[in-house]
């Protein structure tokens, strides 16, 4: 039962338009942002186990234009990318997680995607002649062990940055960033653009900016001192 | 004064032949490794404080050809690579150490090359097209602070790997991987080659990486558990 105070009508809330609290020059990054995104050239970090690494990628990932990383995680050490690294890039990202590499492979395979596998041989394919106008996705092992049998088994191919020292391997942040930016690089060099959203994917993607950008310039004014008057 | 024991003539030690201790298979790497050898593409480290990213910039550059790093030290970070990381890269490396821009920018400058400092700005050079074919020096900041005023007045120019994303920087052994392996692919692909010694350079090289190549071997069949007979 209703007590007897007096009834006040409910407030309706307003709906937020993210779009209307935003600058125009955010805006313009955010769309900047989304001209140069791309869902067609991916890579999958396969059981890694170190979170600076992990963070290294995610950046290096961010900051060449892919929205998504595949991480198949690893059951003796949780994906957790070391955030000094990170610098909160992964907020920009689709992150997927996997259990294990079958579901993975099965949900690129099913977006057209081919998959290649870092594979420190020299029968493997070079990053150098590989071409990128298609679906790829490029699968980095486990720092000490590499790529799972599994992984090696189920990929279209492999490939290795060609190494010219005694060293045998780039360390995983490395690889990583020498193959996005060839692969975005090549893009750029062979089809004039590094972008590739359709329509429906740049606007999706362009609501979830705007909000997440809302969300950050909250944060930034709680925590700005008063100003003085 | 001599004492009164019996004089023995002195075992005159036969000179040690480092060529001849060595497996012909360790031979040719070595001389494969020389011929893909570069000194006209090196990397300068300006005051770099954590021992990852200079363990992973060094196996970078020692997996790519690049006979030299220079580092300008910083005061408050000692330069001790990871050895993890590094992984016993740095013995087959020139690693020039100066106390400051000026005696290192002196030193690349008497031997014709120029310097472009990494810089975060799209007015910088990208990347992507530079040339590569006469001596280029490659300068990296700090993880922090970036490049010091002095290493921006004193350099020929500043370049930027164009960056896509909300990130505003890679972290810096992803960033020198990114240009490592564009400079050699690059003049792979542009002038059919990446090692370019004199043959007076890989004579020498190739001295030392026998001797090199000794040591490490006593030191593994030290290591080595007694065989079973």
């Amino acid at each position: 039962m209703a007590g007897g105070g007096p009834r006040y009508e409910k407030l309706e809330k307003a709906p937020i338009d993210p779009e209307s609290l935003l600058l125009d020059v955010r805006k313009e990054k955010i769309d900047k942002v989304i001209s140069q995104r791309t869902r067609t050239f991916t890579i999958v970090l396969d059981r890694l186990e170190d979170s600076f690494n992990m963070a290294a990628v995610m950046r290096t990932c961010e900051a060449n234009g892919l929205q998504e990383v595949h991480v198949i995680i690893n059951p003796a050490a949780p994906f957790m990318p070391n955030s000094r690294v990170a610098q909160g890039c992964d907020k920009w990202l689709d992150v997927k997680i996997y259990r294990d590499f079958d579901s993975c492979r099965a949900a690129l395979k099913a977006r057209g995607f081919s998959l290649y596998a870092s594979a420190i041989r020299e029968d493997a394919t070079s990053l150098y002649t590989m071409r990128f106008d298609s679906k790829v996705a490029l699968i980095f092992g486990n720092e000490r062990d590499g790529v799972s049998p599994e992984v090696l088994a189920g990929s279209d191919g492999t490939f290795w940055i060609p190494m010219r020292g005694f060293s045998q391997s780039l360390n995983i942040s490395a690889a990583a960033s020498a193959c996005v930016t060839r692969a975005i690089s090549w893009r750029e060099e062979h089809l004039g653009r590094v972008g590739d959203l359709t329509e429906g994917e740049a606007q999706e993607l362009r609501e979830r900016f705007y909000v997440l950008a809302v969300k950050q310039r909250k944060k930034i004014f709680k925590k700005a001192p008063p100003s003085s008057p």
